[in-house]
């Protein structure tokens, strides 16, 4: 495994540029700690499985992770890409390869005054095999967010049947006769970090979410490794009720935080 | 527009390899001519406009690749990478980008004794936002290539619903009753530059092909932009047919060709 920070280039033969032939994985870090870092190398190591990336080292990565984020402590976030590595040309991968770990960081813009979300017309593709997992192939989202008014701080993308699957880069949450709903992810859409947490941490029910369902939830939220929960305030252009007591809690107890409730 | 050759590397933060964020080309050269230049850049120019990749000059990728061309004349094929340039983080591309144009070549491998084809397990995911543009999110595309055994020439990939779209690197043409066929491109697949001229140059029938289609076809082709028109020996282990005369023809017409017919 090569490591690559800061300014580094990337071989032009690599598969990562050619077929996004890659995983990545993008952390919350404050001073210079990763508190989800766990959940994250379990993602990873599931994209690698599926994938079937070889020559990988989950223990050199998590090391460097957490060298890269003590040498970046004003950093709020780091993302890391592990590519398959260089290959001769063709979708075959070559017998052996030397992946490639990008690692970059950054800060986060201010929270907006109001969390305004709503749906894109842009679908996103179902493909069991790619679902879950954190994948370098994410021209759906690109269009998605292109398509977006500037405005939107979100939005939630829907599968071929019009069910919504998560946001451009959130999971969603949809509070509904006072239980929690979350659309189910193994045909498409990415298992989050911050999902994951909040579906150990209250009770969900993971099922088809329809949009006529968000149309009557009391609340929406999203959930984002970098961002913790945020709470839609303006959905489709309707404003929503004041969160829940329940929202509040879980809010606060989230290892991340990004914007408070009001 | 910056222009990469040869062993150039590429910036880290490059969106091609974040997020898949660009198209390629595979145009076959002979003797430093390419024949078929002037459908890749249709191709191109398609993908450029459905991405949505600004400061884009055609002309010059033109110039870029037959001046390339002339200096590899050896090279079988030139392949163009055009991504949408660098990015800070996050799904929206900047307000102004320099797009990165990589171009790399090679030679083909020896044509095999029989052309093995069967079916891929792996679904190519319905967008039809995506379909037929050349694009850089090819993991379905690698995971059938990973899927298939060694011996087998070409895989061809359906969709959801188990029609046949295209092959991994190939579009696919069946005889049925002495009638060209090929599947739609507009959901899924991409536009093949050979497909294209197989469609003008012959009467071709452009509708759903099942799998039972295929067992009842007397003839199947794979067409590739390198490789031209491939007659398929042996379909999911069963020979096929001796080609038409129609299709020899066809293949004798062809611009690019890769093996002939025995």
């Amino acid at each position: 495994m090569r490591v690559l920070t800061g300014n580094a280039e990337v071989a032009s033969t690599d598969r990562g540029l050619h077929y996004g032939d890659g995983l990545f994985e993008t952390l919350r870090c404050q001073q210079g700690e990763l508190p989800l870092i766990d959940a994250h190398l379990r993602r990873l190591s599931r994209g690698i499985e599926r994938l079937a990336i070889v020559a990988v080292d989950l223990a050199s990565i998590r090391s460097e992770l957490s060298l890269y984020a003590r040498h970046h402590r004003d950093a709020d976030w780091i993302k890391l890409i592990l590519t398959r590595g260089s290959g001769t040309r063709g979708y075959a991968p070559p017998q052996t390869t030397v992946p490639n770990l990008v690692l970059s960081h950054g800060n986060l813009p201010a929270a907006p005054e109001r969390i305004s979300v709503t749906i894109s017309d842009v679908p996103l593709p179902t493909q069991p095999l790619l679902a879950g997992i954190k994948h370098l192939n994410r021209l759906p989202q690109v269009l998605a967010r292109q398509a977006a008014a500037d405005a939107c701080y979100e939005a939630m993308m829907c599968d071929a049947d019009g069910h919504i699957v998560c946001g451009i880069m959130s999971n969603v949450f949809a509070r509904i006769d006072n239980q929690l709903v979350t659309p189910d992810t193994s045909q498409c859409g990415v298992d989050g970090v911050m999902r994951e947490w909040v579906c150990e941490c209250a009770s969900v029910n993971v099922r088809t979410l329809t949009q006529d369902d968000l149309q009557r939830a009391s609340e929406l939220l999203l959930t984002n490794a970098v961002r913790g929960i945020v709470v839609v305030d303006d959905f489709e252009g309707r404003p929503m009720p004041a969160p829940s007591d329940a929202t509040r809690d879980l809010i606060t107890r989230a290892p991340v935080i990004y914007r408070s409730v009001a």
